[in-house]
């Protein structure tokens, strides 16, 4: 889809929305209705689907080779010099004090672009694809190098070169590598501390590619896994797979969520998986829809999600596994490939 | 610094505002004030320099090791379980939506935090020095493997393998890579141009370390520069050097930015520096203060600034020259070391 075509989606909202025009200020959202990624940008999409887009010196000329139907505008001030009579804003981005500089009295919307980028295009999801490819292809590479001895930081490094070396643009989001007791921490830094023998290592890692965000986590043992390292394993991966089966256009994010929890709670592991259990993901790392007891909507068909439960044991080490997948009809389509049976280093 | 001082000097801020507590919603800030990075937290300092940190089950077992002083409480609405009576909001980061979902009474601050944080302590400054030492080292071990055929986008990767290699956490930004009429354009994003003989190659990039980001700019030549080209090197390095040795303890930002400005516009170059000559550098990458034409205010000691003019000739190419350095008295303390003089490859 063009942008132009993103543009018009737009705007047919916004008729039907009674809105004149929508002043976008959230950079990804003009970047997903124009290209431009930037820090200083914005645009305004009327109904009638005309866009003017306003950046500064630093990104005009990126922006004069992006498209020819929309006209720019050089400025610093790129809010407050697109506002037009009745142009409503994005309530969830702007904030209180740009909001009154900008007069404080432009109707308020909520998420429309968002709405939009819930379900992606064939470039979408190829990007992304291609992503969860490197992903995968980094995972493959560093999996067989880990050591004992190793620190965390130095196998997170590990993977985020290898996505590099391979051709993402940067990894999506900042490395989880959790050994050992760390791994009862979803969001564990990776640190100094050596993995050992008898941990389990949690790897929650991806690549950027295209401005596409891969997610992907896979635990592992180092050494021969104990009773309980193999009983929350094999528990985490049954209900991720109930999660992944239970992705189809038309389900619910709160039934889906229940598909893996349930599975959870009945091995009486309930209150050890405190998350959702997983988040769409493009242009951002964590967006719309997201998957949990209290979130409500439906999946579109192409809309592209984590799934990744956990179970979390303090003092004594967690499991999570997560692919990257699309909601198709009826089969979701995993674009993260990586075995999701234990391996054992 | 300690955080529990950090905390200290911002409760002495909103006693002296007459503000009972400020809850604290922008990462960075939380980060700054407790430790915590996380993209769900939120803390409320009280004028009484006691504080609340609210963090979700993903952060709460890091949050717990952080510090003693500061009260915990695991929630995934951080802010909304945090409000108390009078407390003020950061109104230059809380969207229009978040507050009035919080009420919409709350009194309004604007950058408090952030007034904290344009003075930097000696744990932050040797943060940032070592992030532009990596920066440093990795221009160098690159500099040399520069060779006609290889793309921007090689360049690009070259430099932050390097960066991540010698112990950076990733590159604190998207690096640029801007190589012939491409270099006319301040933000370029490396992309499958080769660079060729005649070329100028500008390479703005830096590390991330320990929360801190480094920031840094050369223009090289490949094969013998023309004469437009030593000119224009030759104005923006000796404006460069202006702008630094203006950078001093209580200089205005607008006559720092005018001391290489000036130079530039008498050499007839005026309209070709269309931006600020340089910002603030920390947690984040853009920061308080920012020196420019229209900007006020005056440095401190202990501010870690860049000094970052260029000249963009449309069609042809550019330069910029750029330096990571902290305002000390009664000379400036430069943390980006590599040479200014014209590299010829």
């Amino acid at each position: 889809m063009s942008f132009a075509e993103r543009r018009a989606r737009l705007a047919a909202l916004l008729a039907e929305g009674g809105h004149a025009s929508l002043l976008v200020t959230r950079p990804v959202n003009v970047r997903y209705l124009t290209g431009l990624a930037s820090s200083n940008a914005a645009v305004i999409v009327r109904a009638d689907a005309t866009a003017t887009l306003a950046t500064d010196s630093r990104y005009i000329e990126t922006a004069r080779g992006l498209d020819g139907d929309v006209r720019l505008k050089e400025t610093r001030d790129v809010a407050g010099d697109l506002l037009e009579p009745g142009a409503a804003v994005e309530a969830h981005h702007l904030t209180v004090s740009e909001y009154r500089r900008l007069g404080g009295g432009a109707p308020l919307t909520e998420g429309l672009v968002e709405d939009l980028r819930r379900v992606k295009d064939d470039a979408e999801i190829a990007a992304l694809a291609r992503a969860c490819a490197l992903t995968d292809e980094a995972f493959s590479l560093v999996v067989g190098q880990i050591r004992a001895g190793m620190t965390e930081r130095e196998i997170a490094r590990m993977l985020e070169l290898r996505m590099t070396e391979l051709g993402a643009d940067r990894p999506a989001f900042e490395t989880i590598v959790a050994s050992g007791p760390n791994g009862a921490v979803p969001h564990h830094s990776p640190g100094d501390r050596p993995v050992v023998e008898g941990d389990l290592i949690t790897m929650d890692f991806g690549a950027l590619y295209a401005g596409y965000h891969a997610d992907m986590t896979r635990t592992v043992a180092l050494g021969e896994p104990s009773a309980w390292q193999r009983e929350i394993y094999t528990l985490v991966h049954d209900a991720q797979a109930a999660g992944r089966a239970a992705v189809r256009p038309g389900a619910t994010a709160a039934g889906i969520d229940a598909a893996a929890r349930d599975m959870i709670a009945a091995a009486g592991y309930g209150d050890r998986f405190g998350h959702g259990l997983g988040h769409g993901v493009g242009l951002e790392i964590h967006e719309e829809p997201f998957l949990g007891p209290g979130r409500t909507g439906r999946l579109e068909d192409r809309v592209p999600i984590t799934v990744e439960p956990g179970v979390y044991l303090q003092g004594l080490g967690g499991v999570r596994i997560e692919d990257t997948l699309v909601t198709r009809d009826p089969l979701p389509e995993l674009l993260t490939l990586t075995t999701r049976e234990l391996l054992v280093l």
